[in-house]
């Protein structure tokens, strides 16, 4: 217990040693659970230059002791802060060697008001705003995460098939929602990664549609769904479209010829861009081939988001292909590949699987959950 | 459409006043809902001392146009960046009679990334942190509020019945967490208002338990459940506690004679708080009668909370009671009424209510639901 965690925190102390940092205040609660195997909220990590002290307050007392009980605690009692608390880690030999001058904080994340609050405490340290430090050690997963990870993939799967089952006529775009994020909670899910997406016909033409009460699935030509689950605190995130009954129907066949004529353009931008993963490969490139088939096929002016983003501990993690990515894929990165196309007033499709990089290409971790199921 | 956003914002303009600001840059997504009617995310929100203008992007172009025509808006296109509309909008005559110099930011919100790229684009301008303005906005409801957040209630109370109806002994804390959210969505909410907490026995001691899959409802004695309902952008939220059918039996009348000596105490802290509610009362003074009662039945120790928070579009809003709280009630304020006995190894009783503040007492949003149902 704790091993994994006190690797990633001796990466970050790496990171501090060459920055010139000699303490280092984590405050993003996903930061500061992966750094230190705590699930609670509402605390803080003290890095100093010689160990590292979770200030919390006494709610979560015993979640530390059971969840973390090799790193140093610092906890809060009724009347104290967290500050307070920090002026003792910052003190404290078992932590610093020195009074720490030169401290790094995630710009992200800390808000202005806390940094007021830090430097009226300690006028003669130097904040330094960091950018990404942590969210960039996540970025790379260890085995266990990556098991972590297709749990929670296959959960997303099996919900989506479960729905796909039982899903009737009658059911608005909110009742599939409801049922599908029942259903990932049944399937041993703890929680969804994010709002799903369920959007019928012209609704699918926006990429960040909302679910609505008015509409039935057996009036709709087609419907899109962007989900998943999130299970021991990492997440799945899977999107597919297809045609209903009716948009299969002799009477849509107009519709029906429209949708898999843009559904096998999306799916060689899909497919060309994943054959392109691997190690080195330049995450900028990447998106760009997936684009160029879009492009290429007359529908640019109608694919306006990034081709895919990281995954993790949260569903939009560091990193990721898109026309402004800076970097290149390294092993054990994950990340979504989810080009589309978006008709206003007609549909759209986008078609989203999650990746894993290997050490000589890539691995779909949702092959499982074919692109047209 | 559009009116009591522009009340809103009017008021915001009079604290900008007030406090010599000629602009203010809106970054909460709450926020800029309250003041706006926007219900979509990733957007700023920026008043000069002439007008007000919503910095977005392409995929909100259209729901702009839908939830907030009455207003300015910038929208950026692909290569564009929010803080390039914001100079935009800064020199437009529309929303800012000259250049502005003096700008209100949110403290608790706004992000030292943010300040400093706004620094480095904007190095004649002051940025002053400002703590809760729009916040304390919001804590007095208007009474389309008012009615939104007495929905959230009914499908909060509607959705625990049906639960408390249909539970069955073999079922987890994880199991009637799971029904009891799918249910909320099934009474209308839209979402939940935070994660449900369901607890047996002594994980009820903690007073922010994470459901767990061990442990099933036929061998507790005891069942403490926070949950509520989101509908149309408010929350509910209510706390019950209660003896399962084996705490009733005979076979454990000694925890049952604890559970309603523990019940009554709480009970007596929660009435007496509300009793003292009314425009003008001390919140502290509210806090402090509660938790008097808890402190004078021998329990002191085991209450380590405040005693409410406000309500409204978040689940812990501005304002509430407790031993530092500053200020007075007001009216159409909506506070959470919930003190609470935590005994570890034993369970925990927490009663919690919505109150409004009414022109000379107080109203239980929550009363159609008996403390002991």
């Amino acid at each position: 217990m704790g091993l994994r965690e006190s690797l990633r925190r001796e990466k970050l102390m790496k990171v501090m040693d060459d920055e010139n940092l000699d303490g280092y205040l984590v405050v993003d609660p996903v930061n500061v659970s992966y750094l230190t195997g705590f699930q609670g909220e509402d605390s803080f990590l003290w890095i100093g230059d010689v160990g590292a002290c979770l200030l919390s307050d006494t709610r979560f007392e015993e979640q530390i002791k059971e969840e973390c009980p090799d790193i140093g605690a610092a906890i809060r009692c009724s009347g104290q802060t967290t500050l307070g608390l920090l002026r003792g880690a910052m003190a404290d030999s078992a932590f610093s060697s020195k009074a720490p001058n030169r401290i790094g904080i995630e710009g992200a994340s800390t808000t202005v008001a806390l940094l007021n609050a830090l430097r009226g405490m300690f006028p003669s340290a130097e904040f330094v705003a960091r950018n990404s430090d942590v969210e960039r050690l996540r970025s790379i997963k260890d085995e266990t995460e990556i098991s972590e990870i297709r749990q929670a993939i296959d959960i997303t799967i099996r919900a989506y098939r479960v729905l796909r089952k039982t899903a009737t006529n009658d059911m608005t775009e909110v009742d599939l929602r409801d049922e599908l994020e029942y259903r990932m909670r049944k399937e041993g899910g703890d929680d969804v990664s994010f709002p799903s997406i369920v959007a019928f016909d012209a609704r699918a033409a926006l990429p960040h549609a909302i679910p609505q009460r008015k509409g039935q699935l057996g009036d709709s030509n087609m419907v899109l769904i962007d989900w998943g689950a999130k299970r021991n605190g990492y997440v799945g995130d899977l999107t597919r479209a297809f045609l209903t009954e009716k948009g299969e129907s002799l009477a849509s066949r107009e519709y029906r010829a429209r949708f898999e004529s843009i559904f096998k353009i999306v799916l060689e931008a899909h497919d060309k861009a994943i054959e392109m993963i691997k190690p080195g490969a330049s995450c900028r490139e990447i998106d760009k081939v997936a684009r160029d088939v879009i492009r290429e096929a007359g529908y640019g002016d109608y694919y306006g988001h990034g081709l895919g983003h990281g995954i993790g501990r949260v569903v939009h993690d560091y990193g990721g292909f898109s026309p402004s990515a800076q970097g290149v894929v390294e092993e054990n990165m994950i990340i979504t590949v989810e080009p589309g196309i978006y008709l206003p007033g007609w549909g759209g499709i986008r078609i989203e699987d999650d990746v894993l990089a290997t050490p000589d290409g890539c691995e779909i971790m949702s092959s499982n959950l074919r692109v047209d199921e």
